[in-house]
């Protein structure tokens, strides 16, 4: 077992196979995988190549690997965001997920300490997601659930997702938000790379404040959700949000939590590749808000993210290290022995 | 003459009147005026009420005596933005551009020492936007102009609009963006201030970062360019596009100014509504590029930008209360009376 406790919580997995598509649907946008250079393969989506992926994405040797090298213990495992695929009809939706899902378990149980999954549930179809949330959590074993920043257009504050949050609320699954298919891409002005690099954070940002602004977060207080990229834009738009609900009576009246404790009802990622910025946020969410994340194994991703950490005194440096993600997870920031016996009391990692 | 030499950046004027439409087309959206509750009157747009506004909007007495309230030295007046009116064809956008634009210069020449001017011009045909900025300038005196973020949705870092800016920087004309009909409006959830309180920051950060991303800012690197509400999220971008423009060969290529290096020429308003992320705002940009802003008078204003100072050190507090503002005005922070008796040998406030 690792000697590191620090625990990533923005990975993404992508399985190394797709099976073919088995619903009654024509023309349906299904993934599948091709075999690519050594050590890759390209997922394709309507027949062209979507993204060329490393053995990095399903190979957990490897992975366990990289983490050693990154003084990583942990690794919370999510989709590939486009993976969601909230494009599908709800039962295609739930088919995908429930394969993926499985897929995303079978990593974690060949490693349970140094893995925790989190699903991808049909968000597309609120009842199928329920049920989905179900099986993952409660027949697969997996932490809880990625979501994207918006359903096919509609973000994740939207009234109509309010029942799904609540059953996350209810069962205690960890929510771990993540950019996709973000607002504002009619802004860039250059190479198309610039929607991971500047559409992302503002897509992030407002996903995090409809939750807030749609009553989503003061109807579940018990909802543990994340957000990646820092919470995006986020920490920038709250001291404007909370001026506008102390002068405004519409939005005093809509919004029933001050927006300074609201955000800090939730997590954030620390992937911002700077420490003045993680200052910045740390001084705006507080010292338990903040969860370790890389983006590993994406070109993007912050190599060194244990490193970013260094020039935090030494409680907030372990908060962010490892015990906010572990609240996080499971509802509780003990220890990581006594946590994993009570989580995985048969757990047979190799020492 | 006041006795303060702050300089607040963001205010915005609305003339008392507007004139009928001349032009020679049917339907076109141009605004007019009605009277309202007292000391109030209606901007109309399609034959409804726009905005109501009072008359702190054309009255110098009264914006005076706010002044004095403030603290303020100076005010630098720009029009509401919906007025720039970029969905008119390019001789009504000037028509009602030059209207505009006489009528400030008619205030600050009320009162050349409390007031310096910015016009607007129409954008959406470049070649009458760049007949109309030598106008303002060097027949009516303004100090500069101010554009929208996006004209017609194309963001002002496109390339069309690069012989706009390379007048712009030829004349050494000041150049204010401001948010406007904001990308992100899809993904709110809740009143429609949200607009203001959530979706302008990310349009204004988009915005700059165009500038960046474009080509635009190295192309023009005496540009002397600020951007309303502190940038919007244009320093939570910074980290994130730096981290992308040196992993991505793509966009190493396509952009020649380190990111951090470029957003340090460019100066924001303080308009944040927070001392905390006015600090964060200063170690981004720079000590010498932020400039004081209220948004005066409108609802969403700051009501005492210059106490949001307080905090800082005394050289910098003095940079952003008015010489930075001076230098981006004028392209010369020399001393109030020294830049004054420059500009307006004549000038005839009273005392």
């Amino acid at each position: 077992m690792s000697t590191y406790d620090a625990i990533d919580v923005h990975t993404h997995v992508v399985p190394r196979d797709f099976p073919p598509y088995r619903g009654l649907r024509a023309g349906v946008r299904w993934p599948s995988m091709v075999e690519g250079q050594p050590c890759h393969r390209h997922v394709m989506l309507d027949g062209a190549v979507y993204r060329t992926v490393s053995h990095q994405c399903w190979d957990t040797e490897v992975r366990s690997a990289d983490m050693e090298r990154m003084g990583l213990g942990m690794q919370v495992l999510s989709p590939m965001p486009e993976l969601l695929s909230y494009w599908l009809e709800g039962d295609d939706g739930q088919a995908l997920a429930r394969y993926i899902n499985e897929s995303i378990a079978t990593l974690v149980q060949a490693a349970p300490r140094r893995f925790a999954g989190l699903g991808t549930v049909p968000l597309q179809d609120v009842e199928c997601a329920i049920e989905e949330l179900d099986i993952l959590l409660h027949q697969f074993g997996l932490a809880g659930v990625e979501l994207g920043s918006n359903v096919q257009g509609v973000p994740i504050g939207d009234a109509r997702f309010l029942p799904f949050f609540q059953a996350a609320e209810r069962w205690g699954a960890a929510v771990f938000v993540h950019a996709l298919r973000p607002c504002g891409m009619e802004r860039l002005v250059g190479p198309p790379v610039l929607e991971q690099a500047l559409a992302f954070p503002g897509e992030v940002g407002l996903a995090a404040a409809s939750m807030i602004t749609g009553g989503t977060l003061a109807a579940c207080p018990d909802l543990r959700i994340a957000f990646s990229h820092g919470g995006g834009t986020l920490g920038l738009l709250v001291p404007r949000l909370r001026h506008a609900w102390k002068s405004f009576p519409m939005l005093t009246q809509a919004i029933a939590l001050d927006p300074l404790d609201a955000v800090r009802r939730m997590y954030y990622d620390t992937l911002v590749y700077d420490e003045a910025t993680l200052g910045y946020l740390l001084a705006t969410f507080g010292a338990e808000r903040l969860l370790l994340g890389s983006d590993y194994p994406f070109a993007i991703m912050d190599a060194d993210p244990v490193a970013r950490l260094t020039a935090l005194p030494e409680p907030v440096r372990e908060a962010v290290r490892h015990h906010n993600a572990r609240r996080w997870l499971y509802g509780t920031s003990m220890p990581a022995a006594a946590t994993h016996s009570l989580q995985n009391p048969q757990d047979g990692d190799a020492p």
